[in-house]
């Protein structure tokens, strides 16, 4: 490319750094991987999390089920060798959102510790901030919401394999943010991980007036 | 999640819809997809293009085999089917990226017109804009160029099925944009790029003194 003649504008030969693109967006990418029973309140968290970045102007994505597993992933099952996949390119997907200076957030159950410890290593290894969020809640908490009725067809045999009840959930042993659905609102949950996000950088903490009005 | 008081925030109840991170980022997503030989000049002007945009505080993220090959479809060889799945998932990633509100740029020669096809579809099925543009030389021309030696090695039989040598490339009918890349500079090119996305309101206009100075 040509080389530009000086001006001041912020040209430079080569490319866009990921530096640079957090400076466009005043925020630092990330990956928040929430990961938990079914019931546990990922997804409520998610959205309620996504809503509370909106109102102080920072850009998050969730990625879900509806728009994964429909997507990149509508090739893949259900057997162990899939799940695992599942996960691995969602975390890669995760990957380029923080890197283009996104805090994507994942709402998947990810029963795994091998798996979701090699999201993580994919993170580290490109620089980037893997924050584990274990939505914590009981098996009985959790099968009592069963917002889906997927526990009680799990406890009917019309599902197998079903996390919590005849597949296990490996607890994380040191996620960054610990929740524990049963014992707090989602407001307070959310503000636990805004709270997280701006000791550690990712978002300028909200003005004193926005903060009030969360 | 509970109700809200009415205040002067955008809170809503629900998700933050395409909408709202369009409005964050003053700008909307799309994927604008570079095709064409090997030489053609995709990458460069991707990387300048991307450049481009920066200065006018556009986010763009570029996906090319550097963070693509080596990331979500590292488990991909170069049979038929896995480069189809290659172009496919590369398709789904620049979606999901469309709706987050980037503008991603993806530079890979995807040669078939079937494959091109199959991500546009995708786009128009989720109300996202899929911009096609044929980064077009002659073979000559980009032979001579062979910025990676790679026509050489497909001359002398030490790569096989090498678009443009000893396997296809099908041109786009109706690309949204068709650049001679033998005919322009990059600066015209990317100035062409940036006069569609204005033009279709992906992005304001720069301003009389920003354009002066691109």
């Amino acid at each position: 490319m040509t080389k530009q003649k000086a001006t001041n504008v912020t040209w430079q030969d080569g490319e866009v750094s990921r530096q640079d693109r957090f400076t466009i967006l005043n925020q630092r990418g990330a990956t928040i991987w929430f990961t938990g029973l079914s019931g546990s309140g990922k997804s409520t968290i998610a959205v309620a999390l996504e809503q509370a970045l909106y109102r102080i102007g920072k850009l998050s994505y969730r990625l879900d089920g509806d728009n994964v597993r429909l997507g990149i992933n509508k090739n893949l099952g259900f057997s162990e060798e899939d799940r695992k996949e599942n996960i691995r390119r969602i975390g890669e997907v995760a990957k380029l959102f923080g890197d283009a200076g996104v805090i994507s957030l994942s709402s998947f159950i990810s029963p795994y510790k091998a798996d979701r410890d090699e999201v993580r290593e994919l993170h580290e290894n490109a620089g980037l901030e893997f924050i584990e969020v274990h939505v914590d809640c009981s098996l009985a908490v959790a099968e009592e919401r069963d917002p889906k009725g997927l526990y009680k067809k799990a406890r009917a045999g019309e599902i197998k394999n079903f996390t919590g009840i005849d597949d296990p959930y490996e607890a994380p042993a040191s996620p960054e943010i610990h929740l524990h659905t049963d014992q707090t609102t989602v407001e307070q949950e959310v503000q636990i991980i805004l709270d997280h996000l701006a000791d550690n950088g990712f978002i300028v903490p909200p003005h004193v007036d926005e903060a009030a009005a969360l």
